[in-house]
């Protein structure tokens, strides 16, 4: 039962992707984890999201090992579980190939944090991960591009950055449910776009550090005063 | 009865900035004043916009007292109050995180008056506010934002530039009413979209004087002939 | 009666501006003429295009005396009359401030013929007019923006390069239509799009000649060999 | 029987290049092969997309002689079947004046590896062609255009890089049929937007070989492992 509702989550976090208009053809994909049955559900590889139903989404346990299922996962697969071995508050993981975010994994740049649509979610800068050496893509690729976010996180807490730019390759967003990592791919792509302009126009240095602290604090930190709590 | 129909205008305005493209999520808020009351509508915070009904609106008076709602204010309510306080002639304000205004108020830039789309409808740069000190940002935040907006109108009329950038932050506008103040956060984005290209082609120097004269005067002057006036 | 199609002609090219995306708000116009009986039809002032009739439009003659309507025309109608006066081959004109053309007007640069796209539509630059002079731009403004437009097509033939750019200002276009009219506005604005993209990836010298040359005549000129001819 | 279907799958893909944003007015044709009749089927010359039908699209044999065809071809017709003669694995081709490719082919430059999402799909550069001579020009340029395209390929291999920009025109791609030489052109598209960006940021070098050969080899290779084969 329990199952079947994440795996209606994930259908419609791969779905909104679509519809934000953050995948083109079949680059992306969702996917989101029951903590206590250590089951992971992801979308299957290369299906396009018309074909696509709920049930088509992949079951797997922590380790990779398919758990009754027909259809193949993502490719990019060993990259989530990882993620989720990693990071234990982690309740969905989305990774798209967005043109904006895209275009700074593609410069193998940081977004730094301009303004303060920025700092309202993303606790500092967005991080690009270091190349991957040629002996890692040799080898098992898609699990080493989880340990070099893995690495890339050691000084920054994934909860309050929650998304990072694989250099030479694309973002991966997560939050608490799979509906959140959308809404964080959602606003990634959004600083990103303004981001470059910003660059374009000259400037590329951060904001202040208590812009960053007040407006990360307002909707994040424990006296929160954004929203109706 | 009077109070229902802003609740009506501010409801509308808020629908409008989503739909002309100009806020993403929450990231926006439109407000109205009833001078003779003194009472001000504005968005509640936080509240998704499928959701909202005129009802949601909130009213409060002047110095920020909560009259008869029972959801809480958009946090930037502050801003929105010494606007109305500051400049008499308001009578709705807008502030969105627009993508191509937002990219110059990122930039910390002054938007120059580089063609006559610009000159018919500010009467200037639309000019960027001063960042704030590390303490007004840590002080009563929300506020101080409204008073570094006034600070920067000490030399322009606010009705003839009905717009500003706050650095690092995004763009406010205002009008006669809610409507116009959408309007103006409509012309405020494509003007900034237009100035980016024009800067990036290599000009940034404003019109010669004499267009903005013309452009603004015979749409806005004692003489104006644009129209069915 | 053939002065109603003429109104429903112009009627339409002005909605079509609208649905090609080249004007916001009221910031465009669209007219047409009758050589025969040298009657002007064109876009009434700063009318929303939702509330507009093919009747709204307004008749006028080649000197400017408005023929039996109600309402104001266009505050750019003395330009339009100068154009048709000066080049008698048009039979319809329209203006926007869309969004490429008009940012390469600010800069105050002629769109320089960067590829076929360019040469199959116009036979070299676009070109971008001197700016006024301030006695020029107190004077009678919108019929002296014709007059630069005709100097600026002295040595241009007004049918093979059938649009400018007004500096500071934004683009006119013409054809033998209020249709084609459109049609020319909708590929200038293409062009200045991929101009300004080609500009910025390094290259801004002209095409060679002879493909000038073969795109354009294979189009245009007497052995063209394009379409169903 | 088989001809009725050909000329159902140009047609439709004729159409996709519309519905996909990559063909603006008539700008755009896609062409099919029978090889085992040796019949060609593209759509006919300056007929806009609205008009046309399955059975408008025109037949011809290799050597380019109209078989059973009340319309002409597209002018473009004599590059398709260069093509088609040189690479004998190619089932269809559409060529297009889509906005960042053609901004890329205006620019003279090839589009260089810049991510995986490039690499997925090309397996290198795109290449941009040499320019034509004006004799060439002046010449039978439509079969000259696919001559220089197939110089360029002396190098590379057609079925691997299924596009290409021709210098200061605009890109033509390839595919098993018609309906995958759309789909490159959207990919295409795709990486040539977002190639612009990365070089804006200041990276214009390709990625490392090892990024290009898993990225290639994963979706294209003997051991393929992306989708559900």
């Amino acid at each position: 039962m329990r199952l079947t509702h994440l795996k209606q989550a994930v259908f419609e976090a791969n779905l909104s992707l679509v519809n934000e208009g953050l995948v083109k053809l079949t680059w992306g994909n969702a996917s989101g984890i029951d903590r206590e049955q250590g089951l992971v559900v992801i979308k299957p590889s290369g299906i396009s999201y018309d074909e696509m139903t709920p049930d088509d989404m992949v079951v797997l346990d922590l380790n990779g090992n398919v758990v009754n299922s027909r259809l193949k996962p993502s490719s990019d697969t060993p990259t989530h579980l990882v993620l989720y071995r990693a990071f234990p508050a982690l309740g969905g993981i989305v990774h798209t190939h967005s043109e904006w975010a895209t275009s700074w994994a593609q410069a193998c740049r940081n977004i730094p944090c301009l303004g303060t649509t920025h700092a309202d979610h993303f606790y500092g800068d967005v991080p690009c991960t270091r190349q991957l050496t040629p002996e890692e893509i040799r080898g098992e690729y898609e699990r080493t591009t989880g340990e070099v976010i893995r690495e890339t996180f050691t000084q920054i807490n994934s909860m309050e950055v929650p998304g990072v730019l694989v250099a030479e390759h694309g973002p991966f967003c997560w939050g608490k449910t799979p509906a959140e990592a959308v809404k964080h791919a959602i606003i990634l792509e959004e600083i990103a776009k303004m981001a470059f302009r910003t660059v374009m126009l000259g400037k590329s240095n951060a904001v202040q550090p208590a812009i960053l602290e007040k407006h990360y604090q307002r909707k994040h930190g424990p006296d929160a005063y954004y929203g109706q709590k």
